[in-house]
């Protein structure tokens, strides 16, 4: 069941609404001895702050971390390693006037549906503060990959009509760092620059794509069935907060190719078998082979305008809304640390789940 | 764990492998009285036969099902339903010659690699004949799916570089059924015909694109955060051999839209509140929302090519390799009751679901 | 996996060390609208403090709970249900001596063989602190119970070599309260003040049965094979501390009974089935029979005593310990809150799982 | 959920009725290249087969087990081991006249109630038939246990109101397949011949007592909180039919016992740390600590007795039946191998549970 839980392994539980108490988690199945990295956490925070508002100031979001369980002198123990973030103000009364409106596209009328219980104050369970929770328990679990010498990089390759022309082939973790908006594609950021500040004028937003690198991962991670390493992604990467597709390899594009174009040719090189193209993005049958694993996951527009729209109030008769606010005009810079956190938690699951079975 | 099972409330394990004695699966949490429509599976058993072959007569596929338990005088009984389908003719010699060669982008060398034994007699568990057990097990999710009215309908939408040029709204069963190759475009036939001729001439293959509709799903299916409706449905399809990409409603398209262009008004029509475009396809913050469900798979190319392929053995030495056999051209059409047994047991698990955590 | 989770439909997690900042938990899967009943969740609280204490003064538990989500308006939303209790003072250094030596008949030995890393200052997670959390989610599992009618009472009926001559037919909720030490039989209250007192004046400690029974369960709770009603109880009671074996209905004393004698007879009384006798303490085939659910759970001497043991250090060096501090006589009577609470998890689970695969 | 499934790595689902076509199972989580020990799961069943049968000859039921997946070559591959026993002759009308009566102390009226479909020609999954497909599976889980040099004895040490003046200390295999009716005590095997013969002539049955030991398991295996090891176990048996109580170690009399006469204590011996008693059992905080594990388990007497007795039909009229056929009149020495098997499965699931969280 586990309705809020992820993973077979490493399992996560998180817990909280954007307007309750406090959000936070449980980290099960981590191995003992393991060191916290609290400044990558932070870090990883940090690049989840907001990048691109549709206003001026931003509404403060408090990170600070209190760490309840399962550490001992900045060390994993193996017992279940519990954290949460206090929901500084969430007291606001910003929402009142959405008590009993459906927002587009947001989650208002499928949530009431559902639980016969709204908390108009926000978002409650499907509001993006919940990411938060992701992104420390993935930073987490990227402290298990880098013992392995794994690391998963991801930078943004679309932003509304704007496309980076490159590809992540050769980028560096520092490279990465300095992108600015976290985009691939320097050339591009005067046409982003438009994009944004023409879009906040018209309080509109806009989609985006995220692709993700995943480097040095031992060969033989994902069950071949029903756990495939590409099929855990993908359940990962669509529980993310407006994610409405994803692809792995050549993805779509496969779809036009020939088997003699998309095949991906054995050689032995470095004295190790190798593959001389990496089409299959990294994944065989479901299992790693030790190439890059390549993906790619696409957004959609901020649901969030402040342009006016129709909808219906609660009783169905016609109402007429603008979303005020410090609403983001496109969160793709913002999900990075997000889509990386859930790729480490996925990788970090098969890793620990390639130990079972195993007679020692 | 359970790598080879799928599913939180309706749960199907498969077993089998195509070279060992037989295939089948357990499907466990089944209502009980629930009657089994025998024709329905065989029909969808029959859908699954090749359709393009690159040579000309077929391997034959025995799909005799064996019930072995959990139905009494043709219902279902809420105890475990298991049914097997022997391997007639498994222990073939065909495949001799790839006993030390790792096929280009089959799962032969990941294997190897993960279990330290490879069943060079065919894929083991990542060949697709497993997906003949799905058939069976989510032809009866069907069964379940119709006590609410709900149908769920599919078709290609692309074969290589020819795509339909029409979208599935309107499609009827009736209609379904009758394409040609399963395709949704009657008029691009010929091109597919050329396509497929000029392929099995060259030995190659190609990949394609299915698009599917699931109608009259209830409001209030999926779970807020780790099992959204589209995370499990996209988990789902990642688990069929050769698929590499999903997206729902405007999927991938969405990442160049602006909100005020994405967003679904809210409209009361026919006294119910619905959306009066559907680019969210179905599905609002992970829930269904009462509107069509919509969304599209992409399939790499059939790696299994009569062309010569470089490749090497396990001991790293290069060699050629040409694949013989009665392989597929094209394995799109093939994929159509798949993909729709694998939604049916996604949505009959939400159904099922939904029941749950009432206080009766 | 999830070694930490309790439940297959309603799902409860703890975190937390005795010695870390704080313990709590995540309970999952709890319907919207139930109405948390804080008072009884404080009064359960009160009665797992300490009874029969080995010095005078107790050591101070605080069970302040801090709720972080899940409720609004005092009512359960549908979201996972996270609430935690700070360890006040937890940096004590009581422990020190300890650091080296493992206590025997305690866990120390065999963390630090499973984890390589043990927090000597306290149990970890086997410290009984733990419970406490248990009592929290149990108490809001009743608030599950009591929509349903169903109560579930309980009572010490063994301390040491005294044995209650009552059964717990007939108790009513307000009797159960005003036992003194909780124990069944008012007539040996004296032998039980007798026993503690010459077992305080000997630093020793003594272990006892507690019974407990669970009315209005409706028919039909269970699963016949592995999740078999009091298969889940079993599981939930071994895994309280100390509880050294389980019985239900006539338990072992079956062994020696004959059919004739063991069996329950089916009749017809207030115009619905029933049984004539109770032997089967309320489950047959795994199933509730709708008579009242009766089980014991068996409780070995608390560990910590004042008295000179003889153990080793980590070296295997012989050594000699007392272990001093406010440590519980007879640690039964606490026990209570946590047996019922245990019990009513597992009811509450069960009462949910039969609303699962239901077409409603 | 996974009603019909058992463990958490090593997991094995079973499916079948006594009455339908076949029983059979699932077993997932097997490392690969182990060797199926025929002769050993021969052996098992052999000894399931009924003792003390209440008429003369027995019903014929066939153990032929017929293998579906995951060995070749007589190894295992990691893929799901899946194998069936087909019911011969299961289509028998002995059961018309049970048709619409509830046998006492049976699952009849609860299965009925619980699925509202009740196959009145056997127990469905009730039935003790089932325990055969654990007894398969438990026997292949002691090919992992044998890897580690882990062996399972268990032995009967009560029928009726005779017991075994003896304790399992020091039993060798090779004894334990000697013992006349599994019973540890040779001198009272006089007595049981009396017992069992005076019940046959009363249409009479009886329950008893299983006692196990578990040798050369390493420190280290169960967790902490929800799977102590001693609760799987607890779980295990439970699991089992007609058995009313599980204890370990000292078990209910440690309730009696004090802290000062039960402590285990720590000594150094072979220079390895030893416990110099072994009254916990062999588990301590959940956690096995090397010692020999050791647990008990009653049985109730067999509800299908000869002897008149009162029921009611399901319109609740009273009936009054006598139970013919080859019913046993104690089954607890065929228990004996489902004990082991059961009790092998939850040492071979911590065993890989064991592996899992480890950085290797």
């Amino acid at each position: 069941m586990a309705a809020n839980t992820f993973g077979s392994i490493l399992q996560f539980t998180s817990f909280g609404e954007s307007h309750g108490p406090a959000i936070g988690g449980v980290l099960d199945g981590l191995p003992p001895g393991l060191i916290i990295d609290y400044e990558f956490i932070k870090d990883q925070l940090k690049r989840r702050k907001p990048v691109f508002k549709q206003g001026g100031t931003s509404r403060r979001e408090d990170d600070d971390i209190v760490w309840l369980s399962g550490i001992v002198e900045g060390k994993t123990t193996g017992a279940p390693l519990a954290f949460m973030m206090e929901n500084k103000n969430y007291q606001s009364k910003d929402y009142d006037e959405l008590k009993d409106v459906y927002r587009p596209s947001h989650a208002d009328y499928t949530y009431e549906k559902k639980y016969g219980i709204r908390d108009y104050r926000g978002g409650g369970r499907s509001s993006a503060r919940e990411t938060a929770t992701r992104v420390v328990a993935g930073s987490i679990a990227q402290s298990v990959l880098k013992t392995y010498g794994i690391e998963i990089l991801s930078a943004v390759t679309q932003i509304g009509d704007v496309k980076a022309s490159k590809s992540l082939a050769g980028i560096t973790k520092d490279k990465m760092y300095h992108l600015k908006y976290g985009f691939l594609d320097d050339n591009q950021i005067d046409r982003i620059d438009h994009l944004i500040e023409s879009l906040r004028q018209d309080n509109d937003t806009t989609g985006g794509v995220i692709s993700c690198v995943i480097r040095n991962v031992p060969v033989g991670l994902g069950e071949p069935v029903y756990h495939k390493l590409h099929a855990d992604l993908a359940s990962a990467m669509m529980s993310i907060n407006a994610v409405k597709g994803f692809e792995y390899g050549e993805g779509f594009k496969s779809a036009g190719q020939k088997g003699s174009e998309h095949n991906d040719a054995f050689v032995t090189k470095d004295n190790r078998i190798q593959t001389e193209t990496n089409r299959s993005g990294g994944i065989q049958g479901g299992i790693s082979n030790g190439e890059e694993i390549l993906f790619q996951v696409a957004f959609k527009p901020v649901s969030s305008i402040g342009k006016k729209q129709r909808t219906t109030d609660k009783k169905g008769e016609e109402r007429e809304i603008k979303i005020t606010g410090q609403h983001d005009v496109c969160v793709v810079p913002r999900a990075l640390p997000v889509v990386e956190s859930m790729a480490a938690m996925v990788i970090a699951d098969h890793l620990l789940w390639a130990n079972v079975g195993k007679i020692s």
